[in-house]
């Protein structure tokens, strides 16, 4: 079994800098497009055996030191009561957003043998495959309460900062809600197998420090803290956080992803020996090779050889990346901090 | 004459805190509103007359502390060779991007004389009636080449990103041709009369520090040098641009706007005597008026009293924002920082 991901995870020095992906199962793989002429994403996420095997692909094409399944942020919301539809080219849809307190009444607690068994029963396939450690994930309170109130993916979450700003405890109930059950739903994934906890928080820069504090925050907290009795290394990442940083790390995770216009150093200075995913910039996959690797380069010397850092993007991988330029990232990475 | 604004960007104590709005002119005005019945955006644009009118009523209306001319950020592209399309809910769209060096023979340097006497004619109808400063703007290098690149808005900005990876050089001809432009923009302004010149780096964030300081802070340096010369102070705003401050400040204007996302009192602490504008979040123009007060004072609070402060938005307003609230807004920070 490859750990260097938990030993880096626990802050430990590792014998090399562990590397892997947000994304990287997903259609710049021709395999998984190939797939994917069969089956429609929530029929491989749905389907135990199709979502274990599109986890893998990665960790067998790409080398890299952990695997992530397969799944969506919005996965566990129909077993809460919310219908999601995945639109193409649109992300997912949902038809009736949740825009006052009296919505609150449409959720009920996740029960994740009931409402999520494939999510569960991919991870024990998977453990049985895998010799890295398994990452599963959900959304956290704000970014789930932003699909559920905005109806989808926003670009100015005027939605939902109308919620928090009238209601502020409406609004509190609602990440209390979410807090819940993503603690059920991350207990049950790790009672299944999964080795870390990844929490995405992809729309929370859209707050102000203020608003994260009084609004996102206490929720936050409290599913980092039902998590620690799991015994499994939590990751909470954010995008446009840089701001956030210091109240994201309050929020009780083991280690935080950072985007890519976060510099790493500024980072782990302000962190002190909390560990640090990232951070580059998914676009120079598409860079000339020499330029790429530089880039590599450049950020693991702003990490300066201190432990606890795994090497990630700031960013999910595009569509269209080329899957060589990846492969050469991680041996980059490998080669670099001594494997 | 109000020279409030003027004073507080020149660092001067001032006998009260300046307040203005980016896109105080606009779709949330009835009156505009009204006047978009009649004519198309370009026809105000292009009519002095009618960019006149509008840029008048927030100063009319409001109270604010400056007036802003009407314009677009691609205004002066069509002088510089570039054909741009307005389309209605998708911003400007731009037929024939320019993707490589081979390309740069379209562009040609811009006349301001020839190419945008409207322009120039709306500002000295403006410095007639006006009792409080104007501004004048204008594309910062970096976001206009982004506007040639990709077209036209984008999500990911990876042809901009290509570009610049692909061909460092063709792309420093690119922002040193538009930092030319710009700078003969932003003087003919001055000349018919504009009090401040602002520049606006709207989707630099995009890029990290590495990349900021390599390929978009040599052309937005030489706009600034060139503009020391027109005496004008110079106001430089980026958005989701947090970790690029201080380059942004090394870029040489007189005062820097900040987005939402950013501390005030973080970024004064950096940047020292230098003004900074900014940053109330547009979204809490539709907070209950309580809270939204609350958060001018937090705002107000955290500049404690420092000279070199203009009260402002974070980012431009939003569509069906309450012109009640912005009114509340102005009289608040007047009220509270002494007038």
């Amino acid at each position: 079994m490859n750990d260097v991901l938990l030993r880096a995870l626990a802050g430990e020095p590792t014998p090399y800098t562990p590397v892997w992906f947000m994304r990287q199962a997903g259609r710049y793989q021709a395999e998984y497009r190939r797939l994917r002429e069969r089956y429609t994403l929530p029929e491989i996420v749905r389907e135990p055996e199709l979502a274990a095997r599109v986890t893998l692909l990665p960790v067998q094409n790409l080398g890299v030191d952990a695997a992530i399944l397969f799944a969506d942020l919005t996965t566990p919301l129909p077993g809460m009561g919310v219908a999601v539809e995945l639109v193409e080219g649109k992300g997912p849809v949902i038809g009736q957003p949740i825009r006052s307190r009296d919505d609150l009444g449409r959720l009920r607690p996740l029960e994740p043998e009931r409402d999520v068994p494939f999510v569960l029963e991919a991870i024990r396939l998977l453990k049985k495959e895998l010799d890295v450690p398994l990452i599963a994930f959900a959304g956290a309170p704000f970014t789930l309460a932003s699909y559920l109130v905005e109806g989808g993916a926003s670009r100015r979450y005027l939605e939902v900062k109308r919620f928090l700003y009238h209601d502020p405890e409406g609004f509190a109930r609602l990440l209390e809600r979410l807090a819940e059950g993503m603690a059920a739903y991350l207990k049950a994934q790790a009672a299944a197998g999964a080795d870390v906890l990844m929490v995405f928080d992809s729309w929370v820069g859209q707050l102000t420090r203020r608003d994260y504090r009084r609004h996102a925050l206490p929720a936050t907290r409290r599913l980092f803290a039902e998590l620690e009795a799991t015994g499994r290394p939590t990751l909470y990442f954010g995008t446009g956080a840089m701001h956030l940083l210091e109240l994201m790390h309050q929020a009780g995770p083991r280690a935080l992803g950072i985007d890519a216009a976060t510099p790493l150093a500024w980072a782990r200075e302000r962190l002190g020996a909390t560990p640090v995913q990232g951070n580059l910039d998914p676009a120079y996959l598409f860079a000339p090779k020499p330029r790429l690797l530089a880039e590599v380069d450049a950020i693991l010397e702003e990490n300066m050889g201190r432990p606890g850092h795994v090497f990630n993007l700031g960013h999910g991988i595009l569509p269209g990346t080329p899957e060589a330029q990846v492969r050469a990232v991680v041996e980059r990475v490998h080669e670099r901090t001594g494997a």
